[in-house]
């Protein structure tokens, strides 16, 4: 049996499939993937997955990709590989249907938002530094007609209108959560599952440093204190260690910049 | 055990989790919620699902919302409930990844777009028809932003840039699933899966009547000769029977009008 997994920088969706993998002591081969030379369109990667996205994961020659879709394999194909205090994927199909809705949630209501700021902020700068005959051959080696149009307007910048509905849905996913956390210790119920995993890597680990005028640890102190349980567990702390190529002038993500 | 099903038209989500409740066998309790009344913005709906939203599946008392939530539900609960075929999500890792990569898919990059030209045709006439105070209070009576926005848009109007863009986007799908279908029999795999009841509900099934600029039978007839299939199932034929009480002058989804 051999894993392989493609990312790039521990952040979004490269952090969210490599979290299951360490929290269910997976040993797997982990290629790191350029995006600030472009690898992920050249064909040598295009060749692995034709939609020029990473993560994906490779197992036995199986490609899989999409970070939900990754994370359900990896309950499938590794069902008692758990951390110890309760399988990421709750057993009882009430506890999966809670973590599906979370995830659903996470995947079209907040994903696309918080990476809209994150694209406006870091690749815009780096999509205005690429020369213009270069910029339209980065366009054509895009497989996906929707990521091609999302360099294009980094470059041209978001429209204000686009920002603040992006603005509006992570303060939307900020209260859902807050409320939540009210209710149950973590995002699906009492025990940690691919939701919470979820909604760290795509909002809960930068929301405060990334939008310090959200006034996150007044608004949402559970998530707060969830976000610290999180960044706690050891397969997380391991996760957000790997490999960073980013100049740190860039790290939005990262809250070093804004 | 007892199962009760909140549905509207037998179109779109409604459609979608209904033909699993039929496939499977499971004896339900079926009950229609008037959209046409906002009876799922109405107290009694929404002390039921706080969304208000339709579908919803009743399972002893436990809510489910979100129809690709309920389907995976229904697998988890009643794995051994299937049709005489095969199983409505593939047994193995790969074949329920598959399954799941299509419905991603199909989820975020295909059910919003077709929903926004029904909504232009059909619920923009609707909205157009009620008078401005009483347009008020539907607006504050409907429990998601999302979708008081898209009342609020489908009244004024949805905008061409938008049309435009969702057109572009079902015309992607198509020509993605026309690839796929020549290379499997269905778009999983050998198999009929949730994917392919996802696929038909939200757009196969009368993608050609809302669009014939498309030209669906010459662009993608594999598409055609598929969804014939699904269509000829005993499941899928009876659940579109269900109830309809549309006007006939705007069923824009069943293509009597455009």
């Amino acid at each position: 049996m051999a894993l392989k997994y493609y990312h790039a920088e521990p952040l979004a969706n490269s952090l969210k499939s490599m979290v299951p993998l360490k929290e269910k002591g997976l040993a797997y081969e982990s290629i790191y993937v350029d995006l600030h030379k472009f690898e992920q369109h050249q064909p040598w990667f295009t060749a692995i997955n034709p939609e020029g996205q990473v993560p994906v994961l490779d197992h036995d020659g199986t490609i899989i990709t999409h970070t939900t879709v990754i994370n359900e394999y990896l309950e499938d194909a590794f069902p008692d590989a758990q951390p110890a205090d309760a399988p990421l994927r709750p057993r009882d199909p009430v506890g999966a249907a809670r973590m599906r809705y979370w995830n659903k949630f996470i995947d079209e209501h907040v994903m696309n938002y918080v990476s809209m700021h994150g694209w406006h902020r870091m690749v815009g700068v780096i999509a205005r530094n690429i020369a213009s005959g270069d910029f339209e051959k980065l366009l054509e080696s895009i497989p996906l007609p929707d990521q091609r149009k999302k360099w294009a307007t980094a470059r041209s910048g978001f429209s204000e209108a686009d920002l603040a509905n992006a603005t509006a849905k992570i303060e939307y996913a900020l209260d859902k959560v807050e409320k939540q956390l009210g209710e149950t210790k973590w995002l699906a119920g009492d025990t940690y599952t691919l939701a919470d995993i979820n909604f760290y890597s795509h909002c809960g680990a930068m929301v405060e440093r990334m939008f310090p005028e959200m006034e996150v640890a007044r608004r949402a102190p559970r998530l707060c204190e969830w976000r610290d349980r999180v960044a706690a567990r050891p397969a997380v702390a391991e996760a957000l260690k790997s490999e960073d190529r980013t100049a740190p002038g860039l790290r939005v993500w990262s809250g070093e910049v804004r």
